[in-house]
Order: structure tokens, then sequence, then C-alpha cells
């Protein structure tokens, strides 16, 4: 694709480029390379200072930049066509689709699948080798269900939905429109609810619902189980990484993300736009506020409040822990003078 | 289901109800809810303070209540059905029975299912659509095999067991009766055995076997490794949650409890009772006590005695880690403190 | 097999043995097992002092031994015949394959399979039932692919490699040699991609490469991500554990060992030789040198040195960490302590 046919298609994503300037540096553009590893016919980008030192080096032919007129500058005086907007990473995720389209699988029905009698199919709806479809399931239209995955009875799949490989949906879930359930991941399974009596654990049985509201995503093996009653409900565009789990009775807001092995215990709520970044537990009933964050392997016993950021194990303001953490390290130095001044 | 039908149905296990005083208060039970969003109709619960407000408003029809006076008072009072025992949990957990059984696979062998020649297949059996079972299985009565799942040669299986869509089972596993092997969890696969040379890893193979006894339970994608020789052995009626890793070598006791995404390293010894909360992680060969506790995200590299309760990385006791978390949280008057007294 | 036998089919990775000096204690080996509960007709091995005591009890008939004379002694005396080396477990890991080879699928493509026409198929290949090879795959010589595995388009799969059941290889994958994928895997999926926007996040798709070169291990449920550009790779000969998560655009060197549950977010540096204990936690664009390790839950927020020890969370040195952690402990004390002056 030519540098200047890659302008007109992406519109008005772009704020600036070097074609302003000069519609002579118009190179045929092949793929995506990162700035460092980049080769002629290729374009990359950069985003924050650490990868800016690049562009006096890099042999990509063209870059998508922030809005820095002197890096902007340096890319014009080495003859790299560049593009660029506020928020350089969107128009990069932009500039991809232009180069790459995931695979899709065929529409239609493979011969070696197993859809029962009375499900429902909507309309253009994919369906992979081997996949097994059990009674009752009602799939929208434009739905993608790849090879080998399990949907178990009384399952409902909104409208351009993805199910990839070896993924298994239980009973009593409901995935709205444009959800991803990526491979392994096993959405609606049993809570883990076991009553101890003096004879051993009694199984409370796992008679809710599970809900994915519309574009929510969950990763590789990931778990999302059903609860004893009611839902466990995840909304809308929330995403969440690979290896996440979520217990049963859970309610996560919309637009949140949770990283990769994050866990969530029991009957835990979490507001919108929260983030938790990776390997964060949250401990059962625990209530987490809107647009509130947590860093990696932050531990959170307590509620949190909407817009708090987190940080440790338990759970303190990101602020006081960076400053306990830092003094930890000195302990050694206030134990030997707490020992002496003992002494004297 | 009328509620008087419900009482005489749960039989000694209600201790007390509302029907002993009011036999008019009868009403059609259709379903359970959570009490803070039951409709009429529902049949709900309490446990804890934290649900016990919840009794003023709910338009649940009928609850399961705690042997709390005051609490049954004010459900009379608003013409609130319900039905109380000392463990109002347990009896609960025997409502849902009445009202909801999971999905039963029906018996019999799915066409497209592979069972090789010389499976040994019980009485009753369910195996579900492109399983895989391989040479030399055994398969005891009433076993449900879901679709997808794969069995390698060589392997036990008691009855009544019930493995769950698209899960695998090993070479030398050996499951009990009544066992539940949750979807995607894998059973009995090599031990993570490599032996550093000056020519890089030499891999140990995992010549021993993989144990489970009697009613043990493995949650969603969790992993139970073959040990190099010996037994991996987890013991009768213990429960894991989704994600756990349990490493080659480890023999778990009867009656444990582990939550998601638990890990131990190999050759750990837990004893009977033992409850691991969530990302708990316990490191090589490490034997933990009968009736021992560890708070979420603990880290255990020393053995624990019996009975004794531990959280924190390095695990300590859990008093010692209630004080000493609070302190941590002082630390930066401390730190003050600590230099001006020295700059004096 | 016959001890003499034995020891003619490892040659020279024996160092000495008690057939050196007695030729009539030469025992029939039927089997493997650990030294506290072998029984007459085992070989065993002990490795460190934790269980060198069980040779004066163990009712194995043959060990495997460090070069220690004493314990040597100890073994003769008591009629057990012993083979020994510098490097026991190196040894031990030879024996094993002398008694155990583990399930071989045999040669050839399973008639329920589905591998689509243009598959490039090596020699020797097996292919288990139900597998599904997508269009445009390339499977070297050697390899096997076991039940319900299922490989997107575009891969490339190098000889003797083995894919365990029910994992999945996504498009644009490229494995090496003798690799090995063990069950449930999930390897090449999209890396974890969303720019936020003010109407929600924008998905940004991966287009680049997941490479595992030759000889590497994947556990059981583990994750390894696409990126968006450019590859993610992991170099020759390094093993991962089960339901570790390598993020997308992530660099492994060769030669490391990365234990369960270990989690590297995007774009992280390993070098070579590396060693990263369970549950480790490695945020975005880390660093980390050759040869460092890092003890079990480590939080590693800042580059690590080549050859460093880290341990905590944030990380620090082992050393500093081990003080730290004694001393905090302590803090119960020292903060009385701290309250009591500046009361005075």
């Amino acid at each position: 694709m030519q540098f200047s046919e890659l302008i007109i298609k992406l519109g008005s994503a772009v704020t600036a480029s070097s074609f302003d300037r000069d519609r002579q540096l118009d190179p045929i553009l092949t793929g995506l390379a990162p700035i460092d590893t980049a080769t002629a016919g290729t374009i990359s980008y950069i985003e924050g200072d650490k990868f800016a030192k690049f562009v006096s080096s890099t042999a990509a032919s063209a870059l998508v930049l922030p809005m820095n007129e002197a890096i902007q500058a340096q890319a014009s005086d080495r003859g790299i066509a560049w593009i660029a907007a506020q928020e350089p990473r969107l128009l990069f995720a932009q500039v991809i689709k232009l180069f790459y389209q995931p695979f899709k699988l065929p529409a239609g029905v493979h011969p070696s699948a197993i859809v029962e009698a009375d499900v429902e199919l909507g309309e253009n709806v994919s369906i992979g080798a081997h996949a097994v479809i059990q009674a009752g399931v009602k799939i929208g239209n434009d739905v993608t269900i790849h090879p080998n995955v399990v949907v178990y009875p009384d399952v409902q799949i909104g409208d351009r939905t993805i199910l990839h490989a070896n993924c298994t949906i239980h009973e009593r879930v409901r995935l709205g429109n444009d959800c991803v359930i990526h491979s392994g991941a096993a959405i609606g399974a049993e809570g883990f609810g076991f009553v101890p009596t003096p004879s051993g654990w009694f199984k409370m049985e796992q008679a809710g619902y599970t809900v994915l509201e519309n574009g929510v995503e969950i990763g590789c093996n990931s778990t999302v189980d059903r609860p004893a009653m009611g839902e466990t409900r995840i909304g809308r565009d929330t995403k969440l990484d690979n290896l996440v789990h979520v217990g049963h009775g859970c309610q996560i807001g919309s637009n949140c993300a949770l990283a990769a092995q994050v866990g969530l215990a029991g009957g835990v709520k979490v507001g919108n736009g929260v983030l938790l970044a990776g390997q964060v537990g949250v401990a059962n009933q625990v209530t987490i506020g809107d647009r509130a964050i947590a860093s990696s392997k932050t531990g959170i016993h307590n509620n949190v409040d909407p817009g708090e950021i987190v940080s440790g194990y338990p759970a303190v303001s990101h602020k006081l822990w960076l400053k306990t953490a830092a003094i930890v390290n000195r302990l050694p130095e206030m134990y030997q003078f707490f020992k002496q001044s003992q002494r004297n």
C-alpha cells in the first residue's frame, strides 16, 4: 500500500503527516514492524520516551508519531514518511487493521461438527470441525465457533460473538453480541461451593446464570464461574486477559480491564472502568468503586473507593505503598538503631 | 413447589419454620434468588450480618434463616415464609437441590466418540460427542464423560465420576469414585522435571502415578502433575478450585479445600482438612499440618504446624501478620523519627 | 532388568558402583520408587540431606547415590546395590529412561482427524483422533499431535515436536524442532491489546508472530500471546511449567526455566539461563539479565542485572530481602519503642 493511500484510508484519524509538506515522500508499505527491528518498506510507531531514540536509527519507511514537532522533524530529515495524532497508539491500531485481518473461519457448519436437533442457528454462522453444540442452544447471526468448542445445553450466544478453539461454554450462560471467548476459557462452570459438615463437604449446586454483556472478551484459559443463585455478570466492553479467575456471583461493571492471572473470589463487586493489573487478588464480597486501579500483585481484602489507586498486600493507597516499600529496605538500619537504643 | 411441600421434602434438615405457627402462609415457590434482587415466588437466604438488613425489604416469598428469633419474627411480620436451621447455608444447599439439577448427559456412547477396542466400560456410562478414550482405560459404572474429553491410555476411572468438556486425563492416572474433573483441567501430565547439565536441560521422565481418591473435585483449567516415581496423591473429598497447580509428587490429605490459583511446587505434603485461600503458593517439599489454614496470597516456604493459621510472604502466624501489616503503614512516621534521632 | 545390565546400559554415566566391589550383589530390578516407600525389586535414589537417613531403612534393592563414601558404605552394609555419580539426579534421570517411556501415539493420521487439503505433512507423523489441522499448516517429520488438538491456519511445526491433547496453536505460530506443548496450552492467541478511547476500548489487532525455538516446552494450560507487530519469542531449550502467562512481544532467551503460574506482562525481555520461581510476576517492558534468578512470588517492576538474585515485592536483592523479611517480624517491638520514645 502506498503511503498516500494509507493516509486517505485513515481519513480524519490522521492529525498531521509528512505528506502535508512533501508529497514526493510516498513509500510503498508492505507491513508492520517494531521500530528497533524494522526494515525498509515497513511502517512502525513510537510511543513514549523509551522508543523515541530509535527515530534516529530505524530503517522503517514510515512511522506513526506523537504530536511532537521535534520528533516529526527528525523523521522528515531522515526521509521517513510519518503520520501523527494526539493518540498515536490509537492511530497505530487503526493502521494495523489496514495490513492485517485475523483468521476468519468460513461460514457454514463443518460436517464433523455436532449440532443437536433443536439448536437455533442465526444467519451466516460459522461452526468449525468437531465443535459440539448441545440441546436448546440459541446462536445469533454471524457467530463464529472455532473447532473443538463445546457448548452445553441452555446457552444463548449473541450476534458476531467469536468462540475460539477448545473453549467450553456451560449451561445457563448468556453471551451478548460481539463477545470474544479465547481458547481454553471455561465460562459458566460450577462455582466453588462446598458447605463444611461433620461428615465432609456438602456440595452446593450452582443454579444461577452467567451473563456476559455485549463486547466482553475473556482471555485464554480464563474461568468465569456460575453462582448458586442469581447471576455472575460481566458488564459491557469489559476485557479479561488470560488465566483470570472470576468467582461465582461476581458483578463486574463495564469498560474494565483485568490483566493476566487476576483472581476474584466469590461475590466481588467491581464498578465501571476499573483496572486490575496482573496477579491482583480480591477477597470474597469486596466492593471496588468505579475507575479504581490496583497495581500488579495487589491483595485486596477491603472495599476500594471510586477512583482510588491501591497497591500492596494488604492493599493500601498507592502513595502510601510507594513510601513504605522504600522504607522497608531501610529496616536493617532502623533495626540496628532500635537495638542500640534499647541497650542504652 | 408449595412451601409446605418443600418442608416435607427437607425433613429433619429443617429445625424451625414459619409453618409451625402459621399454616396459612404457604406460598408457591418457583425458583431461587439472591435476597437483594429476589422477586415474588422465589426463596432466598441470608447468612451473616451483611445480608440480614435485606429481610426488611426483600420481595422473596420465602427465606432460609439462621436460628435467630428476631430475624425470624421480622420475616413473619412481613408475611415471608421461612425455614431455619443451625447451619442455614447447609439448609440452603439442600433447598437448591430441590429446584435445580445440573445438566446430565444421556447414557450411552455418542456415535462420534472414539472408544478404543480394549476399553472396559462399566454399566450406564455416558460418553459425549468427540470424546477420545484410548487403549486400556477402565471406566466404572455411571461415569459421565462430556464432549471432547481426552483420556490417554492406562487410566482407571471410578464409579459415578464426571469428566467435564475439554479436560485431559493422562496416562497412569487413577480416579476414584464420585470425582469431578472440571472443564479444561489436565490430570497426570508430566511433572516439571529438568536436570541442569553443561549442555542444557536433561528431561527427567515422569514415570509415576497420579491418584485422586474418592470424592475429589478439580476445578476448571487446574493441573495436577505426574511424578518421576511414586505417586502424586489427592486424598478423599479434597476440593480444588479453578486454575490450581499441584506439582509432581505432592501428597494432599482428605477434606482439604484449595481456592483458585493456589500453586503447590513439587513434593509438598498437605495434611487433612487444610484450607488454602486464593493465590497461596507453597515451596518445594514443604509439609503443612492437619487443619492448617493459609490466608490468600500467603507464600509458604517452611513447614506449617497442624492447626496453625498463617499469612504473608514469607508466611508467619496470622496474628503476627495482622500486627506487622498494620505497623508497616506507620513506617513513614517511624522512619522520620529514626532519621531525626540519628541526627541528634 | 538385572543390576549388572543396568550398569552396562548406563555406561560412562556411572562413576562408581557397588558392583566394583561385589559382583554377587546383582538384584533384578522391576521398577522405580521413592526411597521412603520403596519395596524389594525397585531402584530408588537419594539427593540431599533430607533423604539420606532413609538409606538405613529403605527396602529398595538398588540406589542411585551421590559420590559420598559413607552413604555408599551404609548401602553396601545393608546389601543394597548402588550406582553413583557427581550428579546423582542426572544419573537417576537416565535410569528412569531404562524403565519407562512415555506413551507414544501410533504413526499415521487417525481417520477422525480433520487435516485440510493443503497441509504439508512430514514423514512418520502421528495425528490423533479429532485433531483439527487447518489450511496452510506445515508439519515436520516425526511430529506427534495428540487427540483434540486444534491448529489454526498458517502454522509451522518442526521435527519431532509433540502437541498434547486439547492444546491450541493459533495462526502465525512457528514451533521449532523437539518442542513439547502440553495439554490445554494456548500458543499464539491474540495479545491483550486495547487502546482506551472516549467511546471505550479500541481493539489493537495482533499482527505479529509467535516463535518457539528448538527444544522449548510449554506446560499445561499455559498461554503465550501473539504481539501486534514483530515477534513473541521463546529461546532454545527454555522450559515453562503449567499455567504460565507470557504476554505479547516478550523475548525470552535460551535455557531458562519458568515455574508454574509465572506471569510476564507485555514486552518483557528475559536473558539466557534465567530462573523464575513459582508465581513470579514481571511488569511491562522490564529487562531481566542472563542467569538472573527470582524466588517465588517475586514482583519485578524494574530491570534485573545479569546474575542477580531477587526476591520480594517490589523485588530487591535476595540478601536484602532475607534481612528485611526477618526484621518485619520485629516491627511490633520496634513500634512500641517508637511510641514510647515519642512520648518521652
